[in-house]
């Protein structure tokens, strides 16, 4: 770790922990305290109740976040910590956007809708919500997109990620 | 607010804040402070890279949510702060699950993910990973039904929400 190439490398952790008052302050806090901005982080609950599951990604120094992911590993309710950036993973994020809609823009908008596979999940006045799932490329590829009919609100859940699988 | 049936009932919130080192860790801490489990968080960054929302679900009783929400008002990189638990909104969350499949599984497998249009998006030696976007209900719903069949590693964002919009 902590090549050239390494520095300030996008890093996408996943942290196993107990479903606890507490947990994600003790977690973020640790990130926190380095100076480290988390870009997204999205935790929920497991098949497990009693176990959560915290995706995050971050930038930094290789040699630092090596350092934190050690801390993280003697944090108590911490049951196992995951560095996704040297293995093959699969990574989605969810992405719900309220877009202006005018008679002049529908036909454009709809055509892009069907490109992406997005979803319209409410249709207001003048507005429409849709909902996409993609990778992060394909999330930022229909927004760029759709900026030009203007985007009202936006919210993103930030990665979650699994490794793939064994191949035959 | 604080009426009987209003009681430990699931808040929704959305916090808008400035994308800075530390902010994640100041929210979740004052949550933390009075000993509230966030069931759900994500966040992400929105259209304006200098701003990030954040979603989260805590369950809990209304009065101390309330004085929470005016305590996150008076925190300095936040925004806006909406608690969506009165109004009418959508909410999604995303589901990645790696899921045991053997040849007699297989078909019954595929028959669900075509009912809830879940997508594959790995397949490995005896595994595959799937995709699921929906509400709460939805991606319960799910979990449930593949519990049989071996779910061996399952990861959720949480739920990100917007309001919905005004209607004609």
């Amino acid at each position: 770790m902590g090549g050239v190439n390494g520095a300030n490398m996008k890093h996408v952790i996943s942290i196993v922990v107990e479903n606890k008052p507490g947990v994600l302050a003790r977690v973020s806090a640790l990130f926190a305290r380095r100076g480290y901005n988390i870009e997204s982080l999205a935790v929920g609950e497991t098949e497990d109740p009693k176990v959560s599951r915290i995706t995050l990604v971050v930038a930094g120094d290789e040699a630092i976040l090596e350092q934190i992911t050690k801390q993280l590993n003697k944090l108590i309710d911490v049951v196992k910590v995951i560095d996704f950036t040297q293995s093959s993973f699969v990574e989605r994020e969810l992405l719900l956007a309220r877009i202006h809609v005018s008679n002049s823009t529908r036909q454009e908008i709809m055509q892009l809708i069907e490109i992406f596979r997005t979803r319209i999940i409410d249709v207001g006045e003048d507005t429409m919500i849709i909902e996409l799932t993609g990778n992060e490329g394909k999330v930022d590829a229909l927004i760029d997109l759709l900026r030009k009919f203007g985007i009202k609100e936006l919210v993103r859940t930030g990665k979650v990620a699994l490794l793939r699988g064994e191949k035959k």
